[in-house]
Formats: C-alpha cells, structure tokens, sequence
C-alpha cells in the first residue's frame, strides 16, 4: 500500500501551520494610500478617461490593474481611522461608532463643532461617538472593542506586518501599537494621521526644529538623505518580507503610506514633469506625491515577481477616503478635487467615499476587468480571512463585511444591491462646510440617498445617470425616496448608529423615514 | 518495510528550516545591560560577597544564577558601542578599530581629545578610527564592513528581535537600523546610547518640551502612563516572542536595555527601599534602576516559563561594560563605583571592562557552578551560532570570538590563558582621566599588563593576588612583564590595532614591547 505522504507528514511534525503544508497558502497586500482621489491616477476607475485622469502619470496602478480587477465603486469612511479601523474590524463605522478621525490624544473629540463657539449654521450637538478609535483589550472607553484582523491572521499561522500610517487609536492606548494588534513587525506605525515631513533632510521631523507628534519613528537610517518617506517606507517593506517568503511563512502586508495626505511636499524625482505640464507649483507637489506611491508599487510588484511569489499573493490597491478638497494645500478651486465626483474628504458625497481601488489575485483576477458591484472598507477584513483560508474564527465584534473573493475571481457575482451605509455625524473641520459636515449616505443598487442633519433634508441621486450628484430627484420620486429613506433608517438602527442632537432640544435628529411625509 | 518518516516529510516539504525538524533547535536570548557595574547585584560574581553586593537586590539575576553558570571573567570593551559591536561582529574592537562609543552623527568621532583645546596632558593624537561604527553593506567610511549575527541566524531560519537600545552606527547608515543588521523584528533600536527619559508621563522624550535625539521610537501606547521603560521594553519582548513560539520557529532575543545608563532616574517601584537602606539619593535612584531590569529579566523568565521554552533555550545576561564612575548622578565618590575593581566605564582596569554575566541554558549548565575562565564579548558572537547549529557560514570580516558553549555545558575546559585584549586609544571625555584615556590592556591566565599611553609607561598585575590592581609588579617582575609586553605587541599587531600619535612628533607611539628594555 502507497503511504499516505501528507498523513505521515502531519503525524511527524509538531507546527504544520508554518513551514509545512504552507504551499498553497496565499499571501496578501493591502497597499493603502492616504487622501488619493478616485480620479488622481492614469488609470481611470469609471467608464470614461476623465481630465484628472490625464494629468497624473501613474503606470504602476495601471500594471496591476492589467493582472486584477478595478472595482470601480470601491467606498469607504469619508475620514483616514474609520476606514481604517473597518478593515481592521469588519465593522461599518456606523457600527463601531467611530465615525470621525481620531485624535492623537485620549478622550480628545475631533468634531470641529465641538467648541465653545458655536458658529452660525451650527445647529447640532455632536454624538457621544467613540472617539477613542478601537481597542483590542476592551478597556478604553469611547473606543470599538474588537478583536483585530492582523491578530487573526497571526493566530493562524501567517506573519503579519505592518508599515507605515496606524492611526487607529490614541497616543497611551494599546491599539496605539501595531504589536497590540496581532503585527509580529511594525515599521512607523502609531497614533498619528500624517507625516511631519516626507523629507529625509528633515529627517521626516525629528529634529529639534521640526519635531512633532507627527515625527516619523524607525527612519533613522535614512536621516539627512534624499529619500522620500515613500521610498523609504518602500524599502522597509521590502525588507520585512525577506523572512516569511525565505522561509515559505504566508504572510500579511499592510502597507500603508502616508502620502498623499498633506503637508503637499512637491517629491523632487517627478515634480519638474507636472511643472512643465503646466500645472500650478502645489499641483504639481501634489501629482508628484501621487507618482511617488506608484513608483512604490512599482517596486513592490518587482520585489514580489523577483520572488516568485506572485501566483499566491493577493494585492489590493486603494486610499482610504475621498482626495482632499478642502485644503489650500492641494491649490486648485475647493471642492472640485475629485470631478467628475462630487466633493471630496469628509464628505458622504461621492467624492469623499468613492475610490481607487484594484485587486490583483494571480490567475484568479482577470486582467482588466472593471466590476461595477459596490464594495466597502469592511468587506477588507473579510475578505483578507478568506483569503487566508481562515474559515473558523471568532470576534468579539459583529462583523458587517462580506468576502468579495467570489466576485473578484470571478466565481460568483455579489449582491448590486446591497445597502451601502456611510454615516458621518460630525462637523469635520473647525468652520462649517455645508457639502460636508453632518451627513448620512446610503447606496443600493443605482440610489443613492442623502440625509443632511443640519437642515433635516433628504436627496436622492441615481448615480447611474448622475454620477456627480448634481440633480436630486427626491421631489421627482417620492416613493423611491421613501424607499431609500426606509432602508436607511432600517441599516442605522441596525447597526446601533448614534444620531446627532439638535442643541435647540437636546433631542437626537429624526431618523430619515420619520421625515418622509405620509401619504 | 517500515517507512522512514523522517524522510517521507523531508520529501514532502519545502522549507525545512522553520515549523518543521525545529524541534531541537535551540533558542538565544542576550539579555544587554547597559553601564552595570560588576558588584551592582545581589548575586557575586567574584569570590567574596562584596560591600556593593550587600546593597541591591537582584533576585532574578540569582534565580538564573541557580539555572545557570556564574562567568566571573566576563570581558567586554569600556564603553558602549564597540561592545554592542563586538557582539554583532565577533571581532574584537582592535581589529574592528571601533574602540570608542559612537555618536549620533556621522563622521563625528567622539575622542574627548580631539578638540581644539589642547589640554594638559593632552599630548596625544586620536587614531583614524572607525567612528563610523559598523556596517553591513561595505559602502560606508571610517566603518567596519560586517555580516552581522542577526543576518546569520535569521539566514538559517532564525527569528531575530532586536528590542531596545541599538548603538550600533551613526544615523544616515544601514546600521543605524536592526532591519539592516539582519533583525525580523525591531522595538525602539536606532542610533542613540541612552534613552532621554525613561518616564511614561514624559512620553521617554517625545514631547515638545523635552524631545531630544534621545527619545525611544516606537512607545507610545504607553505615553502619559508609569509605566518605566525598562518595562515597556520588556512588554515589547514578550509581546514579540508569541509569534515564534506559537510557530515553534527558533528564535534570538537581542533584548538590551537602556537601564541602568545615565539619565538616573529613580523607579519608583524601589526607590524608597533603597532610601530607607540609607543610599543617598542618587546612588537610591541608580539601585531602583538595576532592580527594575531585575523585575524585566524575572518576567522575562515567567513568561519562557510559562511558554515551556526553557529547556531549549540558552540565555545570557550581561552588561556591555563597567558601571559608570565618572558622572555626578550616579552620587558616591568618583571613581569608586565598582569596588573591589579598580575604576570604571572607559578604563581598561577591571572596573571598566570585567561585568557581571551569568549563562543559563537549560540542564546543560550546571546550576550555581563559577567558571573563572576568561570569555569576552566577541565570543558571544561564536557562541550563538554555535548553540543555533549553524556550523558553517562566511563573514566579509576575520571573526576573533570563541565558542564557549563546551565550557558553559561543562564538556571541555576553554583555554584559561587565551589573551584578552582591551585596547582603547581615546580620551573618553572631555577632561583628562588619567585611569581612563588611552591605554590599553592585555590579560592572560592571572596576569594583566596596562599601557599607558601618554605616558608610554606599563603597568603589571597579577588579578589572582590583586583583583583591585593596586600593586604594580611591573618592576619586580621585568620578565613576566617583558613576556606580557611581547604578547600585548602581538594581539595589537595581529588585529591591526591604530596606535595614537604623539602631538609632539605626529609619530604613533611604540609598541609595548619596543618600551622593555634590553638586558
């Protein structure tokens, strides 16, 4: 009788989830970049080339986009951490109830209209949100208990790195550490939401001049040099894969740059291109940003195809809210950053939680093809375990994503209607911005409800007809309106969401049905 | 016919090295101390209980000690770095030409006597050392080429954790992080020599008001809190060994601590203690030191333990070099701090260069047992490699360490008058320390001679007789010192040790043996 090799092999060996049996195993990349425009790349990720399409140079995006699929309504948060902490959850941001950015301090509210001063327009009470970010130990208060992706991956047996942007949660609290989230490897990563400096002469802000909170941490070597923070975060992900591809270890890269987040500091390899092309000097800083995490993925792909690891490595590509539109930073005109999109960063507009985002699966992804199905920031999470061949696990956290593993190999299609809920019940920056602030979206199928909180009015968009959300048919169709209306309400009671208070009677907003007018 | 499982599963498999046939690789862990003088214990590592012994308490040091065996000729350079060095490299630091502490930036040597000023006394040139400390990538100046140990181990399917302070090269160089030097994981490891402050509540720097060069990365879940650093590091090591243990992947812990360096800061765990023993208040504080990185080694301990890795896992405790003597916060009398040895850190009498250093591994060592032989940091270089199983390998640099694993497991006696060579052509600090600047020594068997070299004097001791070296034998013994002198010639000759050079003639000065004169 021929001996069962496998069998006898299990039986003879203590650890047979690393090392061995490890062949098939894949791997995966989540490459995440920092305020990029679902427009800001040569790549175009709708179904026409669009005028910012033509200005950015970024053949790196378009490389892997010819070996995976361009999810062309890939949504997320409007803000950096509740995206960020929805892949690292599997929550929708509604739920975990950290619907803002995080601050760098504990018990610090972002809501720029939590002050004193209440401006003009300023009608609401900000909710008592978790503005602590997420919290692996259950110990922080106004913070998501959750048991975290990477410490998932890591119980099963895969190496689990983390580089560059954390941003889950405050300085002093254990999510401020990628250690305490199941990374075995933390290159940079903390508390804070940008880099001081993206110059090496700057030694990326640490230096007695420079310093602040949003100094870069493990960069040393690269002080006083010309490196990038792009390229040097590059290079340390590169390294950091060394020893799980030597040693056959699966593993999970979250990769995440800090560009293109402010400060907008022009990167002096690709900005004279972007000058000549006629664009203005922060434009052009700006494109330069944008190149600079290409040439980044560039390098990767070359890294991992060096490797030979390609064909058991799942990459995804994508920015984890809306491009800055607001910002005197990014120069141009404020709000039109992401056209044909409307808005941008903060907003539940398109603009604001539309992005790029590609999926390159080996043979499993074909090459090329664009899938309209949306999908959103949770369903990473998700997504990743299934990867992962993790099938059985538990999470003290409900879990709202949805693996979209069948969709993008093609398998199987995926719910087009499913509800797409952003739910943003804050007041973004220190002044008040009407396209922005205290707002509520909704996504099923084609429709696209909004629920603006300040004026207690509701919009209807189709977006298949109107992408830029220009012409708000909520008078024209009533009962979809109230359809819409129904649904939304439906996910953000669902899902616990905590609804704003008017400061006139300190009583939470109506939710959306209730302002549907009975026939 | 039986099937050879063991070769069934080596066909099966890919990677041998990591999950699979691990079970009898062994694990190392080099527990660094920074700036512990000889008798800062509660356990002796001499013959006696000594005065300074009475003074702390080191329970875990002692609960090793019962574990493991006592090295009570454990030698190491007089400062910092080319200690630190020696370990990555197994050369010694006369063949490295690293002989003094590095700086945080490049091309910046340290000498103490390399200013302008030209002190009394000050008659002599430094060398043309490598200030640059080492390298790994060859590309660097005034830096020692290497193939460091992490790389080696982590070559042959080691987990390399670096955690704590590195020192290994200025900032802007490869070495300047453990990444470069072969390390998987990296907690806090950059350039600098001591922390800015070991307090939470200061966030150990990273503060506006307080920021320095000197502020540990990589901290800040524990930002605002009391946790003292020597246990937030040891949080990190432990956080950092769940991954290989639970993968039964062999692991290196390269875990060094900034305690007990400058600043003294008091813990306050202990401090009172040692107040009521009636220490002043410095001298109370450094005591709280020494007994937090007692706390840390005794987790630490628990936690391998607990893991059930003990039984293959060698670790060495140890301190890169003598106790400080010379600066003001450390209280006392200056120069008395590691009594019965003479003088401290800098000097190349016993005080500066003989540390505590206890090796436990498992039932190999005998419990308790003292061994007098003479090791010396570079061996730990050969050491770990031996206990790892890595029999054969190539470095770019001549490796001078010796394996003392026969020894410590009680096989095979190591050679007891194998020459030990401290060589240190500096002036350490800015003033002029007679017992401390340029000189170099050589020991071999019970017999120590000393070069002094701006007084081109030599000394004799015979440490057997006189541990305190306060005898010179130089003169009534001309034949044991011409024979010690001719050895001394050789080591630095063999090693290409830089000689400094007279001010008054630019000559470098003669060789020891060129001092005896002719019969």
């Amino acid at each position: 009788m021929k001996p069962n090799l496998k069998k006898l092999a299990a039986l003879t060996l203590a650890a047979p989830l690393v090392g061995c049996a490890t062949e098939e195993r894949q791997n995966v990349v989540l490459f995440l970049i920092d305020d990029m425009g679902w427009a800001d790349s040569s790549l175009s990720f709708g179904e026409h080339i669009y005028p910012r399409n033509q200005i950015f140079e970024t053949p790196n995006i378009e490389r892997l986009a010819q070996r995976g699929v361009i999810m062309s309504s890939a949504y997320v948060s409007s803000t950096s951490s509740p995206t960020r902490n929805s892949i690292m959850t599997g929550m929708n941001s509604a739920r975990s109830r950290h619907t803002n950015y995080g601050a760098k301090f504990i018990d610090t509210p972002t809501d720029g209209g939590d002050k004193l001063e209440v401006l003009e327009g300023d009608v609401l009470l900000p909710t008592d949100w978790n503005y602590n970010g997420i919290d692996p130990t259950g110990t922080i208060s106004h913070a998501a208990h959750c048991t975290p992706l990477p410490q998932l991956l890591k119980d099963n047996g895969y190496y689990t790195i983390h580089i560059g942007k954390g941003h889950w949660a405050p300085l002093g609290t254990p999510a401020a550490s990628p250690l305490n989230m199941g990374f075995c490897v933390n290159v940079a990563g903390q508390v804070v939401g940008r880099a001081n400096s993206y110059y090496g002469q700057d030694n990326y802000g640490n230096r007695e001049d420079l310093w602040s909170w949003h100094a870069t941490h493990n960069m040393c070597e690269y002080y006083g040099t010309d490196t990038h923070l792009s390229d040097a975060l590059t290079l340390e992900a590169i390294k950091s894969l060394d020893y799980p591809i030597a040693n056959n270890i699966p593993f999970f890269l979250n990769f995440c740059h800090h560009a293109v987040h402010t400060p907008i500091q022009g990167d002096s390899r690709f900005v004279d291109k972007y000058l000549a092309k006629g664009l203005d000097r922060q434009q052009a800083a700006y494109a330069s940003l944008v190149e600079g995490i290409d040439k980044s993925l560039g390098e990767l792909l070359d890294y991992l195809e060096a490797k030979g690891v390609m064909d058991k490595t799942m990459i995804i590509f994508m920015s984890d809210n809306g491009g800055d539109s607001i910002h005197p930073e990014k120069g141009g005109v404020k709000h039109t950053h992401n056209a044909p999109l409307r808005e941008g960063k903060g907003s539940v507009y398109e603009g604001g939680i539309r992005v790029p985002m590609v999926v390159a699966w080996a043979d499993r992804t074909e090459g090329g093809r664009k899938i309209a199905t949306p999908v959103v920031a949770e369903d990473i999470f998700t997504t990743l375990l299934d990867v992962a061949g993790v099938e059985s696990y538990s999470t003290v956290q409900t879990v709202d994503g949805q693996s979209f593993v069948d969709l993008v190999s093609g398998k199987s299609s995926m719910d087009y209607n499913r509800p797409i809920l952003t739910h943003f019940p804050h007041q973004w920056r220190p002044e008040v911005n009407d396209d922005i602030d205290y707002m509520t979206a909704l996504r099923c199928g084609d429709w696209k409800i909004v629920y603006r909180h300040r004026t207690l009015a509701l919009e209807l968009y189709n977006l298949a007809q109107d992408l830029s959300e220009r012409c708000n048919l909520a008078q024209s169709h009533p009962q979809k309106l109230a359809q819409m209306a129904a649904l939304m309400t439906a996910e953000l009671k669902a899902k616990g969401a905590l609804m704003p208070k008017l400061r006139a009677t300190g009583q939470p907003i109506p939710y959306p049905d209730q302002l549907i007018k009975q026939e």
